[in-house]
């Protein structure tokens, strides 16, 4: 790995897939033939594109209890655990209502509820993670929702993946489609014969998927379309480098543009996690895509300080950052963009990604200086409430009915005086 | 006003503008010259459009001190308690970082900070109103964002409106740069030699204003494109039709396209309203607007019931909604959608546009369904924190391990068994 001493212009930055024009006029056009001919279309497109001849897109019972069958007890416990865990991490941030009342009888609050229905997209083939389901799901399930949608391309055989239709069993989702792509965005958005149209629509898809989703967005709520994932990692002297090199590639290995950094004091370490990282690399499974990644997105900085490493980190805005150091509570206050931060060398990353609890639905591309993780907010909203008491409004009318002439707004000010006062 | 008492297929959705693909191309050039020119590019178009010969963008500190002296002094005391009202209400959003211990001893946590900069778009002309100036700037500065950057085109004479000025100054604006349309965007996104990048961009706009928000979407993080404003009422028998219509009016006189909608249990109201608005409507200032509004988008609906009523409000879900009833609260917990709710005769409308405190950037066009009064939380983000014991890492590291396999992923697998076990 590439190793630099240079901390100015250093930035995470890939440009986003925007998709070519031919890929938005398809996507446009799948959307008006699904709004058009609704469940038609769907059952059309996915013998299309995934080769799968339905009758009914909706996942039976039966499959779901045949699911069980094929994957091994185990594993379904670690789901059930990695679940629970998620759950407990996101009811901390469940909000809930309130109001206060001023001295002059009147009453303000906020009202918190959960969004009626949401729709989760799971990408078919390789990139259908279990994991994912939970992530995207749970925090629905805890903020409240009633109605949770999941939507997934089967394979060619009219199925989805075991692991997935068991995670989202334990999520808590009751509807599953078998279908996926634009199609099955423009269906969560304005709802076919089979399947009702939703509020929100999440998770992660190809190009298809993403351009949908910018397409519907406005008619619905969407979240982030994430780009490429990162992690950058600042060490000390103190770290071990093979476990640096592990963690610098469980993150390259998603995808050739996903992004490693190590920010570190010690020279030594630099030069000893370079070459673990070539070491470790030889017997990978995804060799071509961690070894692409960490060429062209990889990097190793020395800094001569950790206050030099936390601006570097500060620059950059990762979505995963661990803090390898002898104390990382001590430079934690200091770091202000990062998605997820991961404290000493029992948090590597996959602790995250699959079982403390955190979500690793997480801003990308240098968002997390203003975004956040996928969290029970995103899937709630709120109203503001206003009561007011006739004492307040015979106090304020007059400064009221001002304020609004003031901007020319004459029908706000005799809407006031249209009370008698 | 039109009379129904058809429920079915009620809808205050209007199609939002889009803009031309001129205005787009005109957008995406503007932007291009301004990153490129920076502020030689600004300081020309702000003379080609606004007609205002600048040689420097920042308002100076003797043009705020002269603002205040050319807006009365009773209007600059309301002003003040408006902007106390507020920071009041949104001072009981703030959130704060949390933490919590496992009984393994791993901390999961959530850090939640202020954004480290925000730009407030401020529209010029009639629409320049220092009520949304309080209303986009409160919520930053009660979140605790460092630099809050205020943008609004001049007049040709250079200047900007006295009591926009004042209004910047009691919500705590440092930063007031002379700047508006598409470039103003641009630089607020991208930076000039004297105007520095910001994280967020919120406030209402023009076309051009708001496809700049879209293109620069992404880079940096933008509020709602918001649509034409709405109000909904419900009223029963005790409601007294000329406050009604007033408030039904003052809602029209935004804009052509903003819509006002009656739900109402008494026939006798819904024509004693009807009559009411075409009188009310005979003296407005805006009456040209306000009337073009009314018979497009106006509406009364006659119901049976409350629940019904409720049902109504449900479907369209109304950017602000007034319950004008003998018991507000009873039906409040039924009611699932909409941005702003105001309770009782003493809560009209323009009290929460201008005074009580809540917010009045709202969500429009049917959007209450999924997303918020603009509020403190738009301006703070939050990244997560995983420190992981020795204990739970020994106990939990194999179904971690098993996990990430499952998924395919093993150089996840691997960073956690770098751990010597």
């Amino acid at each position: 790995m590439r190793i630099v001493t240079e901390i100015e212009n250093i930035s995470l930055k890939r440009s986003v897939d925007a998709g070519t024009e031919e890929q938005r006029k398809s996507v446009i056009d799948i959307i008006k033939n699904v709004k058009r001919n609704g469940d038609q279309a769907l059952i059309e497109y996915t013998k299309k594109w995934d080769g799968a001849n339905l009758s009914s897109l909706l996942v039976r019972e039966d499959e779901i209890a045949a699911a069980y069958d094929n994957v091994e007890k185990d594993m379904i416990s670690i789901i059930k655990e990695a679940a629970a865990n998620i759950k407990e991490y996101h009811q901390k941030q469940l909000k809930t209502s309130w109001d206060f009342t001023q001295e002059n009888g009147s009453i303000l609050g906020q009202r918190i509820l959960p969004l009626d229905s949401v729709g989760v997209y799971v990408p078919g083939g390789t990139a259908a993670y279990p994991s994912s389901v939970l992530m995207n799901v749970i925090p629905a399930i805890v903020a409240g929702v009633d109605r949770i949608v999941m939507v997934s391309p089967p394979s060619e055989n009219g199925t989805l993946p075991h692991a997935v239709l068991v995670a989202a069993d334990i999520a808590g989702v009751k509807e599953i489609y078998k279908v996926g792509g634009a199609q099955a965005i423009a269906a969560l958005a304005y709802g076919t014969e089979s399947i009702e149209n939703v509020d929100k629509i999440v998770g992660p898809g190809n190009i298809f998927v993403a351009l949908a989703k910018r397409e519907v967005f406005g008619d619905v709520a969407i979240d982030m379309i994430a780009g490429p994932s990162e992690i950058a990692i600042i060490a000390d002297e103190t770290a071990i480098a093979k476990e640096i090199a592990a963690d610098l590639l469980s993150q390259a290995e998603h995808d050739e543009r996903a992004s490693s950094v190590l920010v570190t004091t010690s020279r030594k370490l630099a030069e000893e996690v370079s070459n673990e990282v070539e070491i470790q690399l030889r017997d990978l499974p995804r060799k071509e895509i961690a070894k692409k990644s960490v060429d062209q997105y990889g990097l190793i900085v020395v800094v001569k300080t950790l206050e030099e490493a936390v601006a570097v980190i500060n620059t950059i805005a990762p979505e995963h950052l661990e803090i390898i150091t002898e104390n990382p509570s001590d430079i934690l206050g200091n770091i202000r963009h990062a998605g997820s931060i991961f404290l000493g060398r029992y948090s590597s990353e996959p602790v995250g990604d699959y079982f403390a609890g955190t979500n690793h639905v997480l801003p990308t591309n240098g968002t997390a200086r203003f975004s956040n993780p996928l969290n029970v907010d995103d899937f709630q909203k709120k109203s503001s409430v206003i009561q007011y008491s006739e004492a307040a409004f015979r106090e304020n009318a007059h400064k009221i009915a001002k304020f609004a002439r003031l901007e020319g707004l004459e029908a706000h000010a005799r809407a006031i005086e249209a009370r008698d006062l």
